[in-house]
């Protein structure tokens, strides 16, 4: 980088949880005054924070695509999956990086809120203390969700987790016993574990489950009417607190 | 309620952590097209959310201020505490009641995110099933804080916990050693009791306390370096996870 060159600005831009209307002013601003747009992709086709913010995106505005190498869900521990995830993330900010010593403002537009298990963060850890960089926080996709349910999550001193359901049964169970008010992710293939798990410490029947809260495709019921073990990976279930409410 | 009369609707709005363009578009427009804005208040003083909102708030709109009837920290298993609480969130649920009989659309805004530790979920419980009611998700104060300090919270398979600073030390020291990331709410005078615990469990060094992250009066900083014992309630101490980032 010639230090007489001028110097982009990264932008990771959260999009929130699906609606398009539960955008914030601030990133529909960076939308707006971006130079380059970029998101994520799987098989080529758009994700869903591309969808979310197609709306607020001025016409021609250039769009950078990060194509994930890997789209099936694999081993995470293979050696094989984490090798061709870090050169794509590497790849992915080296790209970026042409764009912003080009003087461009780069906006990384994620779903939900970007440092929360967010895609972003990848990019962010390898950027962020090289180039002017800044972060929108967004609405979260478990927000959208009990927003969505209209079940209140957590109060007073209620203590919260968020689990992924990839944990063993044992650990996960122990975690579904030990919080007020818990949110399962990435249930997919894992349905039936999770309803094992909740069914032994009889928390099953306040469990509700969804997919897509905040879109136009949602499906919102009670764990325990679910008769099917089909789930997409970013399914979630919640485990509502307060159990006390008045 | 007669049966004939118009019946109003209840929405819960998000307004976000602070910054007043963190606010979605969404609770934008239920603010431009509420008939009463509802909001709550200590002391007589506009709270944040009505600070948040008042940019978004049509000319001459009908405000109803709701104000707590206990404004310092007791001791929340205090009988009289509990008592005056409930009364008050019936009170309010009744007034609120009254507009909604009348046909009205209200509005109550939130702080951060309605269904998660706000206090909107005392009325909703007491009106959804009542009345026609939506619940707008919002950006929660963790999130603006995580984003403006910069800080990746949560990824991959970490565990992500929220525990409020007024737990007993032994349970706080518990719950800090087993997950992967924390944000710890309600420091105000628990600080020294959470710098303790941290430092057992020897999190000290990862962790950041933050003071109102998005606003103009933001204050962050790594919690080793802060050599007071001065904190508002509301301020928090994020734990980042992810402690194997590239």
């Amino acid at each position: 980088m010639n230090a007489h060159a001028p110097v982009g600005r990264l932008i990771g831009v959260g999009v929130g949880p699906g609606d398009p209307e539960l955008i914030t002013l601030k990133a529909v601003r960076a939308l707006e005054t971006a130079d380059v747009v970029v998101h994520f992709t799987k098989n080529g086709a758009a994700g869903n924070a591309r969808t979310i913010a197609a709306g607020h995106m001025p016409d021609g505005i250039t769009e950078l695509a990060l194509r994930y190498p890997i789209t099936t869900e694999v081993a995470k521990d293979c050696a094989a999956y984490r090798d061709a995830m870090t050169a794509f993330y590497n790849n992915s900010a080296a790209e970026i990086s042409a764009q912003l010593d080009a003087g461009r403002t780069v906006a990384v537009i994620c779903e939900g809120d970007p440092l929360f298990y967010g895609s972003f963060m990848h990019l962010h850890v390898r950027l962020s203390a090289r180039y002017p960089s800044e972060v929108i926080a967004g609405v979260t996709g478990m927000s959208g969700a009990w927003s969505a349910a209209a079940t209140p999550i957590a109060q007073g001193d209620d203590v919260f987790v968020v689990v992924p359901a990839t944990l063993p049964v044992p650990e996960l169970e122990r975690r579904l016993a030990d919080a007020d008010a818990v949110v399962i992710m990435k249930i997919g293939r894992n349905l039936p574990k999770v309803r094992a798990a909740l069914t032994r410490c009889e928390r099953l029947s306040r469990a509700i489950y969804v997919e897509r809260a905040t879109m136009g495709n949602a499906v919102m019921m009670p764990l325990g009417k679910k008769l099917d073990d089909v789930a997409p990976y970013f399914a979630i279930v919640l485990v509502p607190g307060w159990e006390h409410a008045p």
